[in-house]
């Protein structure tokens, strides 16, 4: 690095991060790393892997993927060499991974990581162009429902462990796609009706409706057959005991196949305990063209919940296109940012304290006219905490001022008050800092050799 | 995504990773975290604040500040927009961050993530185009030398932490650049000799010498010079006591300014404990042109070491340059890479078991001839340790056979073995696997209800 000459240069410089990204400082870091550590723990409990790629591959591993939203895609500039884009999402990744490596026939995987879409940004919306996605995927060939079933268990066991309360919708991609063909869609209609049906959380049944014979130019009245079947929901056990009900829908072979799936599926969530959290919903569609299976999406159980905060579904043919082997996969992707949301709000002292040190303790050092600062005292008590695995500040000046040092101290839970005469008989002062600042009362004298353990004792209460 | 018709698109798609970048997988990500989690636990404590920057910034931001290796920046494509490019290390993001919040006046903050540089990759001796830096930076006016101190005390922790045996080079920029001048190299020929001195490390002294009078045109007395001084290193009381002794060294200005911080900072030391750690090394130099005062190199004090795992300096003109504020940093960059190369040789057992699950327990069905597989009992009794923060696994077979199942629980420490009898008993049978998959003994009966507890008591042994 030169410095030199280059001021001017830089000084002119645009200060600001890209559009569509930004900083993340301090606790809103915190909350991030709380919500990592929280579903990785989950994650490893269920055997999962870590895996971890690079931010960009081969531009080829990319090409069609994503459809018309290719053109969100970033690539890197030619700079002699192979042809690179950051990568869009974890999935393909993955499957390229998998493609890559075929002693693997069989992984539970997980992988936390930052993805990149060149999509019209909404910072206060939390819409960004570089963003995290947390995603864990079974891949490999087992008997039918047994990793799907634990998908949901992961799921519940994560939400437990963030301290929300969610309800997981349930729908099959086979059941869904046989209700259409009963009803008299057109085959090559499926994917589009799909979408608009996929649009039933958010707006009225007329409205979805009309997409579908206005726009999509449907018949009137099979839009209404497919009202009838996608308006219900229930429990796992109300739905099957409905559609064994409907002798059309049940002639149909796919959804003879998806009811199968569903009945084995619900034993193997009862004997996992999470039944209670399923809302088996056959208005969800999911958007990606790949699943082939059983498809969720995960909701907050709250007023002015901020959509899902968790979907994903079986897709046994992604792999295959690589055309190195066929691996069957059932995934989920956590949405970060919506998690984060919700738990930044209950954290309603942080915009004040983002930028907050999380000290335990802070040292003061007090004195009259001949005083010297004590620094060299306060860095000896400092080595003392670090070493006994407590955060540890004090003023980084010689002779600090004591109003300076008790401002500093008012965001930390102890302070430890140097003086003179104390230090002369090994003693010093430990006082704990209420939450307005105000200190409760003159501290307690502890020996120098005892603040460790004293301190400990204070933090725990 | 659409996945119909670029299936053999896609299957033509050279299948790797981007020339010098790798996947990383299992075990290796558990040592990164392992490094990750206990070098984060040392800057937390000592109040750093973390921070995540995007992976790319505006062009302009990086323009002009790593000279000659600016060739080596990742841009991305110009799609239409602002051109960006990929980050080249962390501490120019951070001096962007600082220049444009200039609210904040003091930060320590650190920050853990992957930099991209377009080198020739060497990826068996671990250097690669895509790898992390971890840095810890202490920005803000302070009285001298005390940050210093606690970036060298943060040193000291994070090694012990990793349980790495090491030794701190020192040395002072001012006192370097003055002996070249008190030894008569013209001011011009600073850098170019400094760095030529920097690789006394590597390369005997002779070759060194003959670098600076044949290459870079130095008078051979004045390399003599330089090599009395700079051949000299020790306890920073010797060097001290040495300095003091060289009048002609002393009555320059620059040395006499490093040579007081100097002696502050080893009083600082000396209250911190970390004095017995540091080598005062007149030969360590650093190649960044950026440094201006105190500088350091960790080692490992082990035969066959990889070169420094951490190193840093003071650089106060930095964030100046972007025009928006004036503030002094100090901070240091450890080697992740080289740490893990460390850790990983520790591990022996980790190359066969990489891909390793990490389980505690594997549920074994076993029964005679109808036996039905047991599964939603091998799901309940999974169910009930997850619960209990207890990783277990099973077969993911309605029907597995018994010896696959004692296949599958040989890396897993403790197999729990389900037979009808004892279910109906309302027991299972415990059995720790051994090392070398042979089970001790025929296991313990235990009643399902105590599962947890005597998991638990098994695991802790």
């Amino acid at each position: 690095m030169t410095t030199k000459g280059n001021a001017m240069a830089s000084a002119s410089a645009q200060l600001k991060t890209p559009k569509g990204t930004r900083d993340w400082v301090g606790q809103e870091l915190r909350i991030r790393d709380h919500i990592f550590s929280t579903v990785s723990d989950v994650f490893r409990l269920h055997g999962g892997v870590p895996l971890d790629t690079p931010v960009f591959e081969l531009r080829d591993v990319l090409a069609g993927k994503y459809g018309e939203d290719a053109r969100l895609i970033y690539n890197l500039e030619d700079q002699g060499g192979e042809l690179c884009s950051l990568r869009y999402d974890l999935t393909v990744p993955f499957a390229r991974f998998l493609a890559t490596r075929t002693d693997i026939k069989q992984i539970k995987r997980y992988q936390i990581a930052k993805v990149y879409r060149r999509d019209q940004p909404a910072i206060s919306r939390g819409r960004l162009r570089e963003f995290y996605q947390c995603d864990f995927d079974v891949a490999g060939v087992y008997d039918p429902m047994i990793p799907d079933a634990e998908i949901l268990r992961v799921l519940v066991e994560a939400f437990r462990g963030l301290d929300m309360n969610i309800t997981i919708k349930l729908n099959h991609r086979r059941i869904l796609d046989g209700l259409f063909a009963v009803s008299g869609v057109p085959s090559d209609k499926t994917r589009p009706i799909s979408s608009a049906v996929d649009k039933l959380d958010k707006a009225p049944w007329e409205e979805v409706k009309r997409e579908m014979v206005e726009e999509k130019g449907l018949d009137a009245a099979v839009a209404d057959r497919i009202g009838a079947y996608v308006q219900r929901r229930g429990t796992m056990g109300e739905m099957l005991a409905y559609l064994a009900s409907q002798p059309e829908a049940m002639a149909n072979e796919e959804i003879q196949a998806g009811v199968k799936d569903m009945q084995l599926l619900m034993s193997y969530l009862e004997a996992m305990d999470v039944l209670d959290k399923i809302s088996f919903d056959l208005s969800l569609a999911r958007g990606l063209d790949y699943y082939t299976g059983l498809i969720y999406e995960v909701i907050v159980n709250e007023p002015n919940q901020v959509g899902s905060v968790a979907a994903g579904g079986r897709y046994d043919n992604l792999v295959g296109m690589y055309g190195k082997q066929q691996i069957p996969c059932i995934g989920v992707s956590f949405g970060i940012d919506r998690i984060f949301t919700i738990l930044e709000k209950r954290q309603k002292r942080m915009a004040a304290s983002n930028l907050r040190r999380n000290a335990d303790v802070y040292i003061i050092a007090a004195g009259g006219k001949e005083f010297d600062g004590l620094l060299l005292q306060r860095m000896a008590i400092a080595r003392q905490l670090w070493d006994g695995g407590i955060q540890a500040e004090y003023a980084a000046k010689v002779k600090p001022k004591l109003q300076t040092q008790f401002n500093a101290s008012k965001d930390v839970p102890i302070a430890i008050i140097l003086g003179q005469d104390e230090l002369d008989a090994g003693q010093v002062r430990l006082k704990e800092i209420k939450e307005d600042g105000e200190e409760k009362d003159r501290g307690l004298l502890v020996s120098k050799d005892d603040i460790v353990e004293e301190v400990k004792k204070l933090l725990s209460r």
